[in-house]
């Protein structure tokens, strides 16, 4: 229950037990067909170029930034924690001049600072944000970053790690132009694979570029010749990780999208519920906080490592600790697909309800469950 | 038996299917541990900075390239195979100013003419060479290169992707500064990481640079901080890959270095001697043919694809084919890890001489296993 990698279904992992085929064996180009599709479906769009990085959900970020940014150009990134931050010097490290849009750890972009930076110099090539940020739990919205982008005659990119299969991203009604996202999140796959999704504009972008792209690795001028018709020898694909890729999304497809969301915020919700009725304060702004992934101050006077240890040694629970300024002042809960389970949620609330008395923190034992228990209609 | 992904071995499968912990557990920790030292091991050498890094080969030698590079630098690359390309390519794409050693594809690279390159302009960065030349079969002499680059002054980087656990790479022994390799080839783990090492010399040129890295997903100034005892979090790392890394690095531990390079040794000189003996050519100059990949020109009047679809459909047996120049050319057998059989060269030599037969070449039933039997001295 951490901020990710999260649970894998049985089915996934006996996956990637299966042997290995090349990676131009005719079985293996099947299997990314059906990858390909099935990310189409999960990601809610009809872009062509939308495929699976080798790489974690960070190889995905710097796919984004070195194939469209070219030195020079004007970038906008909004940062209001860890994935903000490191989009700001992605872009950097490609040579971008980085204009940032800020708010604090735990809130939202204001759309209205958005449009400022954005007026704000020469014209800007991309408005760049992170709909879920891991490192905060907050839920951006999006629908007036995308506005503001596009009025600019700027590409929007979104960061969807863990948003993708937890939440909707809906590529194309939210008219992002590109996206990246991790397996290890809400798609409940080992980490190792990247999904990006980029449009017909994004694509333009890259295929009309003056220079190469500086990393020959994340090179999608080349990569979509291997994943597209042609089926050009780029790197060997991690052929494992294709089939775990491809078994995940199919459960995915299998529960449908829309229960699968539904999943997902009735099991954010009860957490937040009893969080709150155990007397813990919720970090993330109200109104904006991801059901995958909730953010928790951590009490005054609490141990935070002991109580994290007690989770992990007595339970065999798994949480993350706060990062960068957040760094012992937080716990993060993850909810993310296989993991975003009702007994999860039960288990949890009862452990850190027991830890929390033990440590001398004024419980009413049994009062976060049935919050809980009010948010599933029981 | 293609050039790769190699079989896997069960073991090894099954190391995959084990559930996920996250990527700060302390259980995953200790797993970590566990696979830098195998992999000091295999490497045979001390380096601290030996790690996987969370890509396939490809990302290997992009790490080597990103990290060591800055614009302006001047590096000999030799050219005589695919890799040796892309090699150059990676580095001119980090801005580096990359002179070419060349040589025919399946011949050796001449110390000679890397001495003359070296001398041949400003004081150069690195030299660098393909060990193991996948698209050739040519296995590359070091020592004399190795003098030549430390002679002038420059770091000796070695591209071990398809050497790795099947012939000798001996880092320090061998006074390689910096190496990449793949885990798909004679590892016989499935493809997704790429194993590096960077000795001291190699570190200090890392931590001196004065720009960033262009990459930060391979920036080995924070990645070792990760692996390193800080622990410090990078991004997630692929969990259930490093898994099957222990494994199946575990696995070579077992049989052990000197044992599992005489098997790979014995079933490339067996397979060698069979397609002689069946009156085919080696592709790969004579005396420094690898065991692990061995290159067989397509004899004149055989249809190359029809060959390895009868290989595929009739038998289950994978072979490449040609790359670039030698595309249609030849055809490419691996050997490596799990695959590099006694079994497989049985079944291998038998298919081909059947098909090939059916196919109007001439060939004497039994002739091939025959000649192959000899080398394993039946």
């Amino acid at each position: 229950m951490g901020p990710g990698p999260s649970d894998v279904d049985p089915r996934v992992l006996r996956a990637m037990a299966a042997p290995l085929v090349g990676h131009l064996d005719p079985a293996f180009l099947e299997i990314m067909n059906e990858a390909m599709e099935l990310l189409r479906y999960v990601f809610e769009t009809k872009n062509q170029l939308t495929i699976p990085m080798s790489g974690t959900g960070s190889a995905g970020m710097e796919t984004c930034f070195v194939n469209l940014i070219e030195p020079g150009d004007r970038v906008v990134v909004c940062v209001n924690g860890l994935f903000g931050e490191r989009m700001a010097d992605v872009a950097a490290r490609c040579g971008a001049e980085v204009a940032r849009v800020e708010a604090p750890w735990g809130r939202t972009i204001d759309p209205a600072d958005a449009r400022k930076a954005l007026r704000g110099g020469r014209p800007t090539k991309i408005l760049a944000v992170v709909l879920a940020e891991t490192s905060t739990g907050v839920w951006q919205p999006l629908a007036e970053l995308e506005r503001a982008a596009h009025e600019a005659g700027a590409l929007f990119l979104v960061d969807a790690v863990t948003a993708l299969g937890g939440i909707p991203v809906a590529i194309d009604a939210s008219r992002i132009d590109a996206c990246y996202a991790g397996t290890q999140k809400c798609l409940s796959c080992p980490p190792g694979l990247a999904p990006v999704t980029f449009n017909e504009e994004a694509r333009k972008v890259v295929r009309g570029r003056k220079g190469k792209v500086q990393s020959w690795y994340l090179d999608l001028n080349m990569i979509e010749n291997y994943w597209g018709k042609e089926r050009f020898y780029h790197h060997t694909a991690p052929v494992t990780m294709v089939y775990a890729l491809r078994e995940s999304l199919r459960l995915i497809a299998e529960e449908g999208l829309t229960a699968r969301f539904e999943r997902h915020a009735q099991n954010g919700a009860a957490l937040h519920a009893g969080l709150e009725a155990m007397g813990l304060k919720l970090h993330a702004e109200a109104g904006h906080r991801l059901p995958v992934l909730t953010s928790v101050a951590v009490p005054d006077g609490v141990d935070d490592i002991a109580v994290r240890r007690a989770l992990l040694n007595d339970f065999g629970i798994e949480i993350g600790g706060g990062l960068g300024p957040l760094k012992g002042r937080i716990w993060r809960v993850g909810l993310m697909g296989h993991t975003s389970r009702r007994q999860n949620v039960a288990l949890f609330l009862t452990a850190l309800e027991g830890i929390l008395g033990r440590l001398g923190f004024g419980v009413r034992p049994g009062a976060a469950w049935q919050a809980a228990t009010r948010v599933y209609g029981g």
